[in-house]
């Protein structure tokens, strides 16, 4: 899918040399300043350039600039600089200030950002910036197989969205690095809200491996050419924050199918969150699905764990259609359920008379995504 | 190791049918009742045997039944049948009421306890008992590798302790099968407390995987036949505790090594110990240590991800002795800490100026745990 960025937006990628060989360094530019908003982790050890554009909230700025292969977290003061150099080398190209450019990075936590590299490639990456965002979303890939783009369009409007994912993806705040482009009409105070909103039942839905990361933002920029309807432009928002977060959730490191995760019934949204949260962040239990195992038990404990009072006596659940426990009592049907569990399938759990209810998506525990992570920083 | 009970207590274990081949059937069995005390697990899925067994809480006790390969959780009416007609059959053959029987079962969730088998083999069970607790140890396993056991004196005192382990180990309450035998003479209360606090430093303080179980109890039987110090009797308690829970993570499901990990300068211990298990649960840092990754970034993340306010300028990380990460900055050092990870290592990580500290054991993620708990129902 060709994905094209709003007029007045230029995205490019390359191999700067912080990677052997891939693309690591990407931007995306605007010939006027752009209205802006962002989502970051609230990780303590947030990057030193989450740090950096986060500060920036507020001002319009004319540029993102990100690497991979190195997340610039927890390394201290040559860190802030790093993130200071790249930003000042970057405007000086541009014609604008430091503080109009958004600095971003993803990859290894507490190496030193070798931000010479990406200072020194700035002119080439300048020089071939283009209307497709596809360079760009290759270049903010880590061990993502595969680039993930989305778009939309919201009446005149047009949304153009790029993320990158892979692992340390956990739904308690903005997740990943992802970017999302616009030229809907609208002041930054409207583009945060909705890009809150949009998060928050989108990216914030999806957990691979409930590994907060230090590095997680998502950006969204607005030229502001277009008239947007709000409502319209909502949607639509959250429609392409729902693709990417899809995208990234299967293409999890090690993941070989995506399950969607219902909790219903609950007290309130905010139970039935923290009950899916914590079936998906069950190694056991995402074993279970990398297995095809129908192990409901699994899901029972975690829920368990969570909600001392839970009642197992309203407790409903389905797997793959196939409901597995009800009233109390097990039911017949697990290699049925086990059958349906092949490929990409839904649970679903009630947990009592409540009206809270909360969607995830969360992926599998394969022994490739332990192997992917031990061996080699990452 | 030959662990011999205290006098009037005997053991035994053998194959009833659960299980393909291995033993799967155990019982404590003493001569006159034995005050006794338990820590269970706080799960809401909590199995029909810990429910009926935590209700006894008061009454003298004769004999412990025990079946390894069935949890007998979330198994509705027929589970609490299954265990009220285990009881019966037990007391009838030992001539005392069926609430003088605690049972135990530790296996896989939601599949109905052949209770049948269990009943069926309780005469033969019966007539081999004898004063060795192995064979009673072997009965309980599930995935553990070897009988996990332990013993210790206090003045004129004696214990000895039968625990199992494998996966499904989370540190949050009594974790796991324990059961400690000792001649103490203390009244059930002195027992109660000196359990809850040995509990609460040893088998709370270990995370193999972060998931709790419907399972886990710890049991302190007593003949009270030796005069006993209550000081003596709780560090001889601990001990014997904290060598069983070593022994339980040192046999993890899929565990190459242990890590001692210990969080200091907290506000308090709670935050300390939240904090380390926020670690401990980090699939990633948990791979890292499978491949010998000096990966501290993973640890930062993680602990920043639970205490949104950690300072990084007050942290102070160390891995097998090399410090990696202090007043804000890395230090060099990661190959030399790498190297020190090969074999069971420890972690410190320094918050800040507080008095609250913790340590915990822990185990790596290795592919092998995601392949033995992904096929086929555990």
């Amino acid at each position: 899918m060709a994905v094209k960025l709003p007029e007045g937006i230029a995205a490019a990628g390359l191999h700067c040399g912080i990677k052997a060989a891939k693309p690591d360094l990407g931007a995306l530019v605007a010939r006027r300043p752009l209205a802006w908003a962002g989502c970051f982790t609230r990780n303590a050890a947030a990057a030193a350039p989450v740090r950096w554009s986060r500060a920036l909230a507020g001002r319009p700025v004319r540029a993102v600039v990100v690497n991979s292969g190195n997340a610039n977290a927890c390394t201290g003061r040559q860190g802030e600089r790093a993130v200071r150099e790249v930003a000042a080398a970057a405007a000086a190209q541009l014609g604008c200030a430091p503080e109009e450019v958004l600095v971003s990075s993803t990859g290894v936590i507490g190496e030193p950002l070798p931000h010479g590299a990406i200072v020194a490639a700035l002119p080439r990456l300048f020089a071939s910036l283009g209307p497709d965002a596809e360079p760009f979303a290759r270049a903010i890939m880590t061990t993502d197989s595969h680039p993930k783009l989305a778009q939309a369009g919201a009446g005149e409007a047009r949304l153009a969205g790029i993320a990158k994912g892979a692992a340390m993806v956990a739904p308690s705040m903005a997740t990943m690095l992802a970017f999302i482009c616009t030229d809907a009409d609208l002041p930054g105070p409207e583009l945060t809200a909705a890009l809150r909103a949009a998060v928050d039942r989108t990216f914030n839905r999806i957990c691979i491996d409930a590994c907060e990361s230090t590095n997680d933002s998502v950006y969204l920029l607005s030229t502001r050419a277009a008239a947007a309807d709000r409502p319209a432009f909502e949607a639509a928002l959250e429609g392409v924050c729902a693709a990417l977060a899809e995208q990234i959730v299967r293409d999890a490191e090690g993941g070989t199918r995506v399950v969607r995760l219902s909790v219903e019934g609950a007290a309130d949204e905010a139970q039935a969150r923290a009950l899916a949260r914590a079936v998906a962040s069950s190694d056991l239990w995402r074993a279970a699905v990398h297995g095809a195992d129908a192990n409901w038990g699994r899901i029972l404990s975690a829920l368990g764990a969570v909600e001392r009072t839970l009642d197992l006596g309203a407790v409903e659940l389905d797997i793959a259609g196939v409901t597995l426990f009800a009233r109390g009592e097990p039911q017949p049907g697990r290699a049925q359920a086990a059958a349906g569990m092949a490929g990409d399938f839904e649970v679903r759990v009630r947990i009592g008379p409540g009206r809270g209810c909360a969607t995830l998506l969360m992926t599998d525990l394969s022994p490739e995504y332990v192997t992917l992570n031990a061996f080699g920083t990452t």
